[in-house]
């Protein structure tokens, strides 16, 4: 579930995406429409399918905010919602057991499932987009946490001089220096002083924009980029050394960078990593925008 | 397991520590006499109580290095081990099943199955002693981690500046500012460079004189707290974002220093810490020593 759509995928229970869809995510009155919108759409996918509720296994769900092993939403701020019991609202909808995680630990189920880290059981997923999301598997199960904050990587301390404040109401976010915002907001900082000229200085400033011209050689882009790589990867290696994962993963909108950008980070990420973990390979998410849909399947085998 | 002594402890399967003794660490020839001094110990300990190994559940270890799932040491410095398979081993020689984990990781199941963080299941364990060691606990169970290394906590990297080397061959080592050695070296620092008078000119300097100083209001040996204190509290808040425990326990010869300690480091854990993690109590270890063969005890059960 997302502020503007909800992505949603019919599975086989041997992990097949049969079928997928969206729907809008009607956010009026504090979200209160979007399970039952949820559930009138599924009621009608099975119909139009002709499968009958007794062949579904569950419901699995990924929601923007903290959400606990019993599936109850403390807060989820982009869909208006304040504490929800999911497993409580589906059963009483749709009469099938729900399941439901944060989006960014279902993204990390559905990477270790069925994308870059097909294979593995210890993870760490992290997605730079617009903010930058966590999500933590041990042992092939999702680390929630005691207040569904497990994997909130995004809001751990990377620059303790940082003046601004984070959306979250600390300063020096993780998400202020290594998202896709975060990235800009580096470069604008970065060309408000002096500077050689450079590729930054023309037409809009964007994550894309900055990589482009790291790519070209660009001086300046290489100083921002390197400093972002600085923040990552020495964060990664500290996640790192808490469940020492076999491959950590990296998804959202800006891995399109490629591998320049995992180099980078890798870069910094040895650096700092304790010796045993120096080695553990940083890959690229494989799924896009399907790995939470694989990920809420995952969640209810 | 440590360089010095093995601590030994006789424990019902309720939890009952029935007896407990020492023996001492024979480190020569790579420590190959440790396993069979402690097999011949246990075999003695049951012969004089009159118990049959049929009534033993098992033997847990706490080893000084990293250890993997299946008891594997990958190497165990301060006792001189290379690689050892301590399940073999100790069925060989005493032909019970046995056990083993990282010393911070059994303190830390210690701590949570009779010490401070008792009633809970998810908790991180940080001792301040020589160096900082971490434990970390999801539902019950350890975070061994995919090479042995989950919860090494002290080389997280905590200050980029940094010019020594970490005893672990990297730079900034968390161990290097915020074990008692560390803050020591910070207080030293601090006394090098232009200073008022201080408590700490005179005597030896210790994380002790430096906390007793620091009680009595002594003002730079509160600037060496307050630093220490940083250094900390931002890596707790860190690693709280990653598991999201119910506590985080303090341990090792620093805790001595008591509510001091907990409220200065509190003070940065919540300046930095993800709002949903804010108010997650920072308590004291109870078990002191016995932590370890309290968890090697909890570990076999």
């Amino acid at each position: 579930m997302g502020g503007t759509t909800v992505k949603c995928g019919l599975f086989s229970t041997k992990g097949d995406l049969l079928e997928k869809w969206e729907i809008k995510t009607d956010i009026s009155d504090n979200g209160v429409n979007i399970l039952p919108d949820i559930a009138k759409s599924l009621e009608n996918k099975l119909k139009e399918k002709g499968i009958a509720k007794e062949e579904i296994e569950g419901v699995g769900l990924g929601v923007p905010g903290p959400v606990d092993d019993n599936a109850v939403v403390a807060k989820a701020v982009n869909i208006h919602w304040g504490r929800k019991d999911l497993k409580q609202e589906m059963r009483d909808l749709i009469g099938l057991e729900a399941y439901a995680s944060n989006d960014a630990n279902v993204a990390a189920l559905g990477e270790m499932w069925m994308g870059g880290a097909k294979g593995h059981e210890n993870l760490i997923l992290v997605t730079l987009g617009t903010g930058v999301g966590g999500g933590i598997i041990v042992k092939g199960k999702i680390i929630f946490g005691s207040h569904g904050a497990g994997g909130e990587l995004g809001h751990t301390m990377a620059e303790p001089e940082e003046e601004e404040l984070c959306n979250c109401g600390n300063k020096g976010c993780l998400e202020q220096v290594a998202s896709a915002t975060g990235i800009v907001r580096l470069a604008k900082k970065r060309l408000a002083k002096e500077h050689e000229k450079s590729k930054l200085d023309e037409g809009e400033l964007s994550a894309k924009s900055i990589f482009d011209a790291y790519k070209e050689g660009d001086a300046l882009a290489e100083e921002v980029v390197e400093k972002f790589a600085y923040y990552l990867g020495s964060a990664l290696s500290r996640f790192s050394s808490v469940t020492d994962p076999e491959v950590i993963v990296i998804g959202g909108g800006m891995s399109k960078a490629g591998q320049p950008l995992l180099d980078v980070i890798e870069k910094y990420y040895k650096k700092y990593a304790f010796s045993s973990c120096k080695d553990t390979p940083i890959v690229m998410a494989k799924l896009g925008n399907d790995a939470g849909i694989y990920g809420a399947a995952r969640l209810v085998l």
